[in-house]
């Protein structure tokens, strides 16, 4: 099976995914029904059982959308998402050269042991702390690495501040994003389901950042839910 | 335990709900958090296994809001939906007086054996077929039929109209809700997610209507995942 | 596989079950563990999933305890209990001699289409009711009712009564279980997890009462978590 | 949420819990219902799934009790109990003064991103092997350690002694729990459901014990089915 | 979604399936991967979970073969598997034109309810009992349904006989099926997994029949376990 | 209990045994019908619930026959798989002696801790990597490995080759098999259910080994249900 984000991304297209944390198999199906492009899952924070996980993953391929997974940096967690079937990783905290060394072995592991071809699978390294700061040029010029991501309160704290807005913060945010893209990385981004937030996202997709995820679904239903009547359809990017 | 939604609707004021069809306790706590008075399930057409019905009523038990059901009109499944816990009731095609009156008895066995107070329950009888269109007047004299519901789509099927906004259908409508609150019943709507339809629903409100439900949570979900750019922030009606 | 209680109770000596009402095998294991006969699931009041009671039932089995069930009268019902494994019944509320005949009626089928010997399988009616209470002895003289059983507060409700010690109630308690074990029926008890209760249970075992229930695990636990330090060992009937 | 364990300990009462290991809800409702203040996990040892571990704390949650684990000294895990809910810990065989440091830099972590309170959280030790007699004082003057705890057949083990009512054992026992108090630290004891165990464990509250768990739900359940006509009720220190 | 059975018997060719009786995904995906078009669930002798079974559905649905189910014949229940997705029906012991003709109301029921077209689905009526025996030729010749089946066994069974091979069997077997091929009307076979039964169902398929379901699966797993050295691979009918 | 493969092996005859990988117990139950003497789990690769696995655990015991894990060489998963009741290991890509005496460590501890006996547990390493390939002779010399396994296409990877035919390969399976037979270790083969493969196995038998597992159940059913015509029964090996 190919791997829908990648053929839309390398074809200078955006792809567009939705977290699934509720462990059931609904968001899976909602999400490729409302023509997103990948899913992803976040058992690095949540308690999906593994049958859980086995059966969203499925249903994520059944729809032909990209199994996408935060999961730690670990070779046997690894080997175990990819024998799943998850294509796309987005490693937490990356810190050093060698982790993201780590990370690129494991997954090679598995192809060679598999069959599957190294470019059905999309690596994704999350810089988010002072040490992944120092690092992220290193990580990202390995080969093997073929997204980067960070978020500004990870980058706030990292750098000692609690206002995520302060120039030194969104500097830094902008200087990893911008320094990935220059390098012909892919970068990953995650919005807010709102106007304001999409404007923002925007912005980024026009200097080149490919990947983009909505929030958490759980937070998306609860926001509607609180103010069902605000709910207006218009055109929209995903169509 | 209080039933939330009778105390909000007998004080004068709007009980808004909202659907728990994906199987997980998840909707159910993001309606509470959401400030939702109630979380309706329905076993008569979604696979619910019965433990994890068990756990989404205790779930909305928790949370202090009422665990609603569609459920068949037969008296073991309403035995069994009260034994669990349920305390809101939408029995569908009611058609004849009848049928009511044998809501009614399952209701008040439960009461008496199970000592919980008859005024914790709330029965409501959908009227959705031709049968049940002929004998609304019969069904809402009945005392223990607390509320009343119907349903454009429903109504045009029973009058044999392919459009639900012919006028037949909507005086059809009207006439129904507006009997049953003339007669002192509760009155229960259905409204989609949009600023259009939250409209109407207002119109009813100001007639008499006082529960109401947001459309299933799943479209809501992928309404918002479709066009996540759309969300505007407002003031709501449920705070 | 013999069924344990009736070899028990036809060599006249005691058989002695337990409630399993949590849905987990825990309890049908405990419950071997402890010595006890049979096990008794209810999935007429509680909310079981359909692979939760097989795995039970087949834990019973593993054990070498008989697995039991209050359903309702129902031929499809019983023909799934019976494929399930299940091998002891007890009918809520048995009404009339025509009941007890299709409940009979339902077990030979089974018992033709499977090659079970009919006595692996214990039949037991509770009467319960008013027409129950009318109709026990024409109940009592069918061929394939093994087991008769009753219980004061239902008796109390049929009577009228709300006191289930007045002598009215008692008197039809007691002359129930009389006819029965008069009628060479075995009778079949609950008994709650006291030394008070138990005396009153070794009297109608002294009469000849054969089958014997402990009265809800989950409330047997309840009990002694409330008053941990109360429990005393002392030599067991069960032992 | 506040505590309930940490609030009765600190204004000088006793805080009694239960075991729940029956993977299911029922335990933790009937632990709350029988008045108990804390309900521990054991998934160090006992194979529940993460979907119902996470149901379980829920229930705890709900019901307004502290859901306490036994867990493995391990950043992820301790990092993942604590985004489930968990609000108390014990932690097996603390060896070293550096693995509690690595346990308290765990919890800070979690309160610091989360915004939780550390008060709300309670760390617990348990000195079982020789390392940890070694090591238990510097174990315990360590700041964000709130209790410690032993257990007499672990200690035998350490001390290579079979018979745990050894003097060598019971002094080894005695010396950890009043070092402990009288270092201020909170001490948790373990007590089988009987009169006796009872006895000697009100010997250690009188001298500043004040977390007490009992013996494992389910054998307290086997020992009550083995002899269900031992159960006397009494006046309980639970109320 | 088209029915993959019926677009294989309509163009004349033969359609085979698997039944799956485990209560899991993975025969459904077995049954597609070995190129089998459809998989027979059966609750209505099987323990499923209601979302066991939904998975199972969607399984098929996702790997493109028709999802197919033994039911009661009950219009509730009708509905429901229709809802769940299930696209094929064997219905037991059907025994007059009434009863089918109250199958073919309750699914065209749910055909103009949902917009489903009537022809992705496929009913089929089991002649089983002697009141069957007696009706088939009535219920076969009502239009909706669109497959008949029996079974040796049962005719036996129906016709006082112990021994399904007498002639009298055999003969009100190949009677059924072979009116039921002369009325233009499908005719569904099971067959053992065994080159000897294989011949026979050859020769109803060169007489017309045209749905072939291979013995239950968890047999043939067994089968093979008992004796894996026999298996030996050849040209296939499958392929 | 007695560990039914010890008992087997050690009396000179040979114990066969099928994989379990469907999460359900309906393959272990199976296997015990089929007249097998053990079932291998897999969750080092296979997203087996943890009450999944420790169900289809507890079925196997119920049966009498031995069940049978690969997990990773880790104190405390195997602590875990012990504690579940886990009594055959077969330990993946053994590299060392250093690793294969943690493995015997940690049973031993286990062993201490428990009660059970030593020789109810069965630990087996599998040689599967270059390291393994030079430190076989080291590993086999450790008193409390019972049994090594290897398999050719591990071993050709290791050995650089693609082709696992090849005479380097073939002669290192063979030297690692005759030498752990010729240390008194017993062996374990894997073989595929088909005749020409079952012979091979039988020439391994008759040099000295003595466990034998079938190729995975999944693709056993899968083969069968590809050709179901092929199979013919026949005088078995297993009876």
């Amino acid at each position: 099976m190919a791997n829908r984000v990648r053929e839309l991304i390398e074809s200078g297209r955006v792809a567009i995914g939705a977290h699934a944390k509720v462990p059931a198999t609904a968001t899976v199906e909602i999400a490729a029904a409302a023509g997103l492009d990948f899913v992803r899952f976040d058992p690095y924070h949540w308690p999906y059982d593994h049958e859980t996980l086995a059966a969203m993953t499925r249903a994520a391929v059944a729809k032909g959308i990209t199994p996408w997974v935060r999961c730690s940096v670990d070779a046997d967690t690894i080997r175990q998402m990819l024998e799943l079937g998850i294509r796309g990783f987005t490693f937490p905290c990356v810190s050093t050269r060698a982790q993201a060394e780590s990370i690129v072995a494991a997954v090679d592991q598995f192809v060679s042991a598999s069959g599957v071809e190294r470019r059905e699978i999309l690596v994704g390294c999350a810089i988010e702390n002072k040490s992944g700061l120092e690092s992220f040029e290193a990580i990202l010029g390995l080969d093997g690495v073929d997204i980067m991501s960070t978020g500004p309160s990870d980058l706030a704290f990292a750098l000692g501040e609690t206002d995520n807005t302060k120039p030194i913060v969104q500097e830094a945010y902008a200087r990893i994003l911008e320094t990935a893209i220059a390098a012909n990385k892919h970068v990953y981004l995650s919005t807010r389901a709102s106007r304001n937030e999409w404007g923002k996202a925007r912005q980024w997709i026009a200097k080149g950042a490919r990947v983009l995820i909505i929030e958490e679904e759980y937070r998306v239903l609860m926001k509607t839910l609180t103010n069902p009547h605000t709910w207006t359809p218009c055109e929209g990017i995903t169509q």
